[in-house]
């Protein structure tokens, strides 16, 4: 049995739950039989555990199956029964996860099943699955949501040229990619400048794909006829310029992950507060020369003062390079 | 026989003749005997050709022997006897090459050798190699030389911070690599503005490297104590501002590519005329917010009339993202 292979099978169907699950994690679990074969594949979506999802889905446990979860069972009695019962009820006596609970409310899983008799093993492709749930591991870890800014752009970081225009810098499949990306978020974030400017619906275009909360910061009315006053999507007007109203109004949501698609005023207000946490850049292979930058002025004088982040990934995506920066040295 | 890995062989050999071919091309040659087995690795340094230098390399050419080499063998007596007699000569009956001669003076080699009942294959890789030779190729096509414009900057495109300080922005990984770039330029270019704020050596750092001719362009004299003056690498000082003359003295010079490593100014001039070629962005992973960009203004107002090229390659270097784009749209 692969066991890294099977957790990274969990792994990916946890993401399925993206923008599902707030204030809860993303939890993918996969349950094998004696032979190996997968019988059960399911993953949380706000409602029932992935955990419980997966044993009710299988009519007779059969003997020596193996549940594989990305996060430690919990051992709490909340909107359903604590998983870690569930399993030793199931008659499973092979646990497999990866990362455990940081939460104090719902650890202790683990303890449990070894106190049951199961055999459980942790730390399987932890890292992979932590970055996977890095937006809920940071939020239960300081207390605030997770803030991924996205920045379309040509290679010298110019998001509009001179008279304004700004569509399309990058190509067809970015643009795909950053729909799929809303659909993902709990919330995405514009300031009212854009919103004004721009008229985005801030949708996910992709058929039958979820739609995240809008939340549009800033004092200057959207005019009804725009596109945000639509019904396409729930959408919040923060009629504040203060990060802390909201914060405040994110924490009162309790969504882990906010996809910020402002323009550079916003942007560079929370990137000098230290909240951005990831930068996905799609990054055209053009350049104008002229025009409006992606961020605006950081009181940076030296280069030493610089905002240092690190390479987590990139890749090619139609005719763009899309490059995701995370955690400031 | 893998001709495809064997050609590819040859490709890498022909990359250590750069710096030192113009105004010829760059060509690597391998003999394989009836077995597969290589019996000589050879690449034109600007004297003997490729294909010379492989035969006579070996004290007698067995029986079976094919010659692989990534331009068509020539037919031109120059400063050497024509290679396709040479081959003849030597008893090789096989010869296999990748993109044909497109130099009217020494082409129709694989004629002769096919008269005189050789086995020639052409084609083969030709598009690796054909890139690998780009500079010469273009100077043959449009008589002018090969322009790459290296850049070391931030994500937002900065190249030094707004106090000046831009050492070091990428990392030492990416400067090794761009000290290797230079050794393998036929002549590296900066404006005397540059030369005078920065005062660089434009060395190849690695030790034993070839130098490449400096090339300082504009009308400030450059103090005798800055490293420009120093005798560790040939430089011309072009005491002009007009982008011809730069054209007048590389043509004169016979050289096939130069790489521009100059501020803004100088760069965005050669820009706006189409003569970038080719780009090759360091960028790190790190904001300034403010500072100098690597290019300046393009008299461009309007998203549609961007600048585009495309991207070739790209891949992580030390803690930065290098970035290849070629070929303008």
């Amino acid at each position: 049995m692969d066991q890294s292979a099977l957790m990274s099978r969990a792994d990916d169907l946890s993401k399925l739950g993206l923008g599902f699950t707030a204030p809860n994690p993303i939890v993918g679990c996969i349950i094998i039989d004696s032979n190996n074969n997968v019988i059960a594949e399911e993953f949380h979506n706000g409602g029932a555990h992935a955990e419980s999802k997966a044993i009710n889905s299988i009519k007779v446990i059969p003997p020596g199956a193996t549940l594989f979860t990305t996060l430690e069972p919990c051992n709490h009695q909340g909107k359903t029964e604590p998983c870690s019962d569930l399993i030793i009820k199931s008659g499973i006596k092979n646990v497999i996860y990866s990362i455990t609970d940081p939460n104090s409310v719902a650890q202790g899983g683990s303890k449990k099943l070894r106190e049951a008799g199961l055999n459980v093993t942790s730390g399987v492709l932890t890292e992979k699955v932590e970055f996977t749930n890095r937006h809920w591991l940071q939020k239960i870890k300081i207390g605030r949501p997770y803030f991924t800014w996205k920045i379309a752009m040509t290679l010298d970081g110019k998001i509009a040229a001179l008279d304004g225009s700004s569509k399309w810098i990058t190509s067809a499949e970015s643009r795909d990619e950053v729909s799929k990306l809303r659909s993902q978020a709990d919330a995405v974030l514009i300031g009212t400048g854009t919103a004004l400017v721009d008229n985005p619906s801030l949708n996910s275009h992709n058929p039958g794909s979820r739609q995240p909360l809008r939340i549009v910061m800033g004092k200057s009315e959207i005019p009804v006829s725009h596109k945000l006053n639509d019904e396409s999507a729930p959408t919040h007007f923060l009629k504040s310029h203060e990060t802390s109203d909201l914060i405040k109004l994110l924490s009162d949501l309790e969504i882990n992950q906010v996809l910020i698609e402002s323009g550079p005023k916003l942007a560079t207000a929370l990137l000098k507060l230290g909240l951005i946490d990831e930068i996905v850049a799609y990054i055209a292979p053009s350049i104008l020369g002229s025009g409006s930058s992606f961020v605006g002025d950081l009181d940076i004088s030296s280069l030493s003062e610089r905002m240092d982040y690190q390479i987590h990934s990139f890749t090619q995506i139609g005719n763009d390079l899309r490059v995701t920066l995370i955690g400031r040295k």
